[in-house]
């Protein structure tokens, strides 16, 4: 499965259902808002170590692989609304990361490292 | 370019940059929120009639995509440095919705839509 | 209440159950967005017009008033563990804002709308 | 100057710009997660101890609050807009926590700890 089959079944879901409606870029930006929380209150209160740990049991991990689906499935479905090609998009900023952070100039360094 | 493509070019961007160590589950949950924040300034004041205009101007476009893009490139990293095969997990999670949005019940309910 | 007594009610409930620790200014940002994360639930596939019937509910209203409760709590808390005395911070962001958006130059203008 | 004060200013501040019609509660959440996206900017790639160094710097200490106010300022608005009362629901909040996790069973226990 590609990028571009997951957003094909999702048009379909959406269209399925009649949920075209609300899916406006507004609401599914709001989604990737509310999936990322969801995301989050799994390491809020936990150490590095603890999250390590909890990867490391399988109920942690498939718990963790939801939530990254989650917005994984909101991200694609917004960029498919607004007909971006998300993976090209990607691939652009790391080239203008890469240009903007040279390998050689930031190593080590905490100033320059990109956000 | 691939899901997995991209993933490969961002584990070897952080380590030219010996940035791993800032790489934590947690720092890049994080970088999730921090992206998604400046996706939702777009739409934040803007209509949904707002949104699709700006949509339809290049730089508007450009702007919205490099959102996307970031928001897509830490997404990424984040199921690589989990292990987490992100495409696989959004698969499992478009299969259990449709089982539980049956579209036939859901279709024209404002109710039971999913989350 | 005012928001200091709050500010105290909450440091003497973190002492009392020895959750300092956890209460650092990362876990602290962090739970705001998880917090934000659940207030914007509430609106995500709703319109403007579907917001103000739920809040026309008591059980909506009261359902609202939980959320910004949390977003309340913790942000009280985040200042209170980095010192800084929120009114005080929100009156001179207030006063700068008012400079930087004098009334007569912005009225009835989306552009020049404060974000 | 109280929250009721800082809720008015900003009611006043609104009306004066007519950006009231901007101010319904969708767009001010999604102004909720946008301010808090910029205040984990601060945190995404520092530890602790480095957050704490930024806070020890008068200009750092600065930055923070300045985004803490941008929070406080739209959670004011909001609960303004929603006819909320902040304090009263965040007492009662507080009440609830209270009686959910009594300080004698979840000391020292990460497991319970509220989220």
């Amino acid at each position: 499965m590609s990028l571009d089959d997951l957003a094909a079944e999702l048009r379909h879901f959406a269209a399925d259902r009649d949920w075209e409606r609300f899916h406006t870029p507004k609401n599914l930006a709001i989604s990737l808002a509310v999936e990322v929380g969801e995301l989050l209150e799994h390491v809020q209160w936990r150490t590095d170590d603890e999250i390590a740990e909890l990867i490391r049991s399988p109920e942690g991990k498939a718990a963790i692989a939801e939530e990254l689906a989650d917005v994984c499935i909101y991200l694609v479905r917004l960029a498919d609304v607004l007909d971006v090609d998300l993976l090209a998009a990607a691939r652009s900023k790391v080239a203008a990361n890469a240009a903007r952070y040279p390998a050689e100039e930031v190593r080590g360094s905490a100033e320059k490292r990109s956000r």
